[in-house]
């Protein structure tokens, strides 16, 4: 994420006023850090994490059970030696893997049939791995004449089950669509497949003083493909925007075997419908995206990250308006995290954390800039009222690299040790910023009043915690829990979804839909929208074959 | 669009170093600047004008007969007597205005007929001026029912024809609707009607500290909804990035009476198929937006504004270069101009230049900025750079207010000159910027080797000229001409299209398609695109009557 760090930033910021409140400020570089409970690219975080990194898939109950509710639909085929034959003809038998065939470990499926939080299993008997778009053209065809339902399927780290199946689909995997195509650093224009993962494309961007107008947890692992079929939000949107204004072009195959040919890499172009839009937070329901072109911002000089502990979710809010005027252009994060968080982190990890005393919010600011000495300058005077308002009650900036990756394990590792004790129910809402937290209050009186939680394994629930991305009003509610247990689940939800209806707000801000959310679209959704979304997907995929039991 | 100017900006520029050629940059203080020539707000400019501004509708040619090959559909109904009383009663009859039946010119409805550039007239013989958004609702249900086609129009300042009739289609005015429904200043997201004119929503966000995220020269007149039908472009675009990502929800009525109700005020949101994106650019053809709800940045206390001559399209090509890496995050605008508008420009208006001397081409840079002492810095680093090393031949700095519009006039006030000699053959096209003029001079070759550019009247073409938004590779070719004439048109069209076909451009980057870009949308988008958009057209009106005889 960073390049070039500031060294000088926390003595500028010193010494630059003479506030004794700015004093109070504590060097990160006193801080001793268990950095064996940091991130590393290719380990769980944030908002996702590394496929199969779970324990072994087989002991995961299947989504089936689990959703009695949901039934196989008659209409599609079972899959049969004639259709196995067919896409060995196609793809070879390496690229065409059935389960159970072979006993090599790395030809296993059931990493295909699950996923990273062990909530979701589904009975896929074959994975596909196409290798260019007329593979993926030529699946799709057959796959719509013989009624046989597929799921498409990046680095599998959702949230909510959607790339995952739930009965006999066949995964259709983009793990060896993999290549950057093209990149013209005039424009900062990227064409890439879709099985690029995220942090290789931002890599590659890195060399070339640019970066990917996205960046969440899962990196090392997810894929861009992905993260545009899920409109994936994440770290970067406050500053960069969304996948709608950043995505340029897609190029995708509809269910029918159709090449939608819409890979322009061009700022503006208005000549008819903006139709890829559909398939950015589309979640592979009318078509698999095999490659996208994306304008990509240039990569700032000076990145600077700030972590501060805060006595009310009131504060946090004044500081949000605070550095949306004082760092203005600069500011590329505001991220929100309660007290619990960082209490758990600390706990579960055992690591010193950044402020010494506890506080009930935190939060963590980031800037990126094309001068250090301009941002260090609008940092100190931003410091400098905070401090001096008593908006902010303690505080550390980064002095070097280490640092900068440090204080920002301690919101990107949140995800992890939440996971600890066995389950995490996520609920990823949009509320008015001045409603967001009111909600984890109420969750957690609701699940006190219940007696569900506790200390001790008669008690389900470990605790009701929030954070957040604060600039874009995105709450992550998460209750982490001993078991998932249908009781809990019932006094959680639709209550949950219908404070958030009350509220206006969305009941999925940035995780999609898929089979978690499907029967609660209502909440934000009115009959009329989806009446007319379900006219979209009966367009585009009359069979109903693209990644059926989930979405709308 | 600024708020305040760093009126010490220059004397930093030029005390913060010492290089002689930083010096060689002219005070715009020693101008004489000729006021008359500028753009008021409610003057024609830029991309667009007011409605009606034009000499009187009736000496424009019909549409229906400079297009012959457009033929009137016959299962559209012929507006009778039981149809107005419908229209009548459900608006009244000051909002539902028949044709020559007042002789209250403020009734005359030729002006909904005709556009400013008077190049397109229709003949509908009935206004409808709704105030909500259920009258939209009922309007065009009673139409659809009936077999009416409608013609939704905003401030009528398109460039393609798309807002006014071609045959008798109902002219659906939305000027009524014109209210700001809400706005929220800790999100800076605005919601309000369709009909509020752009500079009416930016005046009233200026007073709240925030922009509209779109800016253009017609924003005396265009509304809101229109911009957003349209997906227009404008001057932020390079800085706030497109309406796809800045149009947060969208209410609009679909040609059957349904109201999509997709308002909503959430940064983020991943609850099904994105379906107001269709809307977004979809001129009309689908539905009609009443209301929308959108992003607004902060203003920047500190907008400066400067502008370069220099040698060469490559010259302005290198000063692009060093401000996307050296003004970096304040860059809010890289306009670039051909000698022959500035010109043009300077002979028509007889106003005195900013610069001595002439060059072969201009730029236009924008810088907005939290803090004016360090975007000073910025831009006199920049100086320097461009001044030090030949990029720039000679520039100038706006001091106050009053430069600072004076010398954005000379990139606004392009439009409204090239209309003097009659008429102009205006494209729109996004071409990769190295690309950008050489279809310029392509152009004004072919045109001079067909013997029909010449200074006095036998020669129909006056010029070739070419200026744009540089930062989003946007070309506006304008060729201005005595007449309109058909032998002109056929030397150049399909040539340009043909033209930026090869080089995989748009042809039509910001402007949309309406009723000229129509037959040429092949050249941008391929067989299996326009199916696809075919498709989403007759979903959602499958009797054709939204705006018929454009877009695609």
């Amino acid at each position: 994420m960073s390049t070039r760090i500031a060294a000088s930033l926390r003595r500028t910021a010193l010494s630059a006023r003479s506030s004794p409140c700015v004093r109070t400020l504590r060097p990160a570089v006193q801080v001793r850090w268990i950095t064996s409970a940091t991130s590393e690219p290719h380990q769980p975080d944030a908002e996702g994490t590394v496929k199969g990194a779970a324990a072994p898939a087989k002991a995961i109950e299947f989504t089936s059970k689990k959703y009695p509710e949901i039934k196989r639909d008659s209409r599609f085929a079972e899959l049969t030696k004639e259709h196995v034959t067919y896409f060995h003809g196609l793809l070879g038998s390496e690229s065409a893997v059935l389960d159970g065939v072979s006993k090599d470990a790395s030809e296993d499926i059931e990493p295909f049939n699950s996923d990273w939080m062990r909530k979701f299993r589904g009975h896929a008997k074959l994975v596909l791995k196409p290798s260019s778009t007329e593979e993926v053209s030529k699946i799709l065809k057959y796959c719509n004449e013989n009624m046989l339902a597929v799921v498409p399927q990046g680095g599998n780290t959702g949230l909510v089950g959607g790339s995952v199946p739930v009965f006999d689909e066949i995964v259709i995997s983009m793990q060896k669509m993999n290549k950057i195509r093209s990149f013209d650093d005039v424009s900062g224009i990227l064409v890439a497949d879709a099985g690029v993962i995220l942090e290789v494309a931002d890599n590659y961007l890195a060399e070339r003083n640019h970066i990917f107008p996205l960046d969440l947890g899962a990196k090392g692992s997810c894929h861009i493909g992905g993260n545009v079929a899920t409109n994936a939000g994440g770290l970067r949107l406050l500053r960069y925007g969304s996948l709608h204004g950043n995505v340029l072009g897609i190029e995708a195959v509809l269910p029918d075997g159709r090449i939608m040919n819409d890979l322009l890499t061009l700022r503006k172009n208005n000549t008819g419908y903006d139709l890829k839009q559909l398939f950015i937070g589309g979640e592979g329901t009318i078509g698999i995206i095999t490659a996208i072109s994306i304008l990509c911002p240039q990569r700032s000089p000076a990145v600077n990250v700030a972590y501060f502990g805060l006595e009310s979710f009131d504060h946090a809010q004044r500081a949000f308006r605070a550095a949306k005027t004082q760092l203005s252009e600069i500011l590329s994060a505001f991220e929100m995290m309660d007290g619990r968080t960082q209490k758990l982190l600390k706990n579960v990890s055992g690591r010193k954390m950044p402020l010494e005393g506890e506080h009930p919010f935190y939060c963590l600011i980031e800037t990126s800039g094309s001068n250090t000495d301009h941002d260090s300058e609008k940092l100190s005077a931003f410091l400098e009222h905070v401090m001096e308002t008593g908006i902010v009650s303690d505080g550390v900036l980064s002095e070097n690299q280490t640092q900068f990756a440090e204080l920002w394990s301690c919101r990107e590792g949140i995800t992890e040790i939440l996971g600890h004790w066995g389950g995490v129910y996520k609920y990823d809402l949009s509320l008015p910023i001045a409603d967001l937290y009111a909600l984890v209050d109420d969750t957690r009186e609701r699940l006190t009043k219940a007696g569900v939680i506790g200390d001790d394994d008669s008690h389900p629930v470990v605790d009701v915690v929030g954070y957040g991305h604060m600039g874009d009003a995105n709450l992550h509610l998460n209750i982490p829990v001993r078991k998932y247990d249908k009781e809990v689940e019932k006094i959680i939800e639709p209550w949950v979804y219908e404070w958030v209806q009350k509220k206006n707000g969305s009941i999925s801000a940035e995780h999609g839909l898929g089979v978690t959310k499907k029967p609660y679209v209502g909440y934000s959704r009115d009959d009329g929208m989806i009446g007319m979304m379900k006219q979209i997907k009966n367009l585009y995929d009359p069979n109903g074959i693209m990644n059926p039991y989930k979405y709308i």
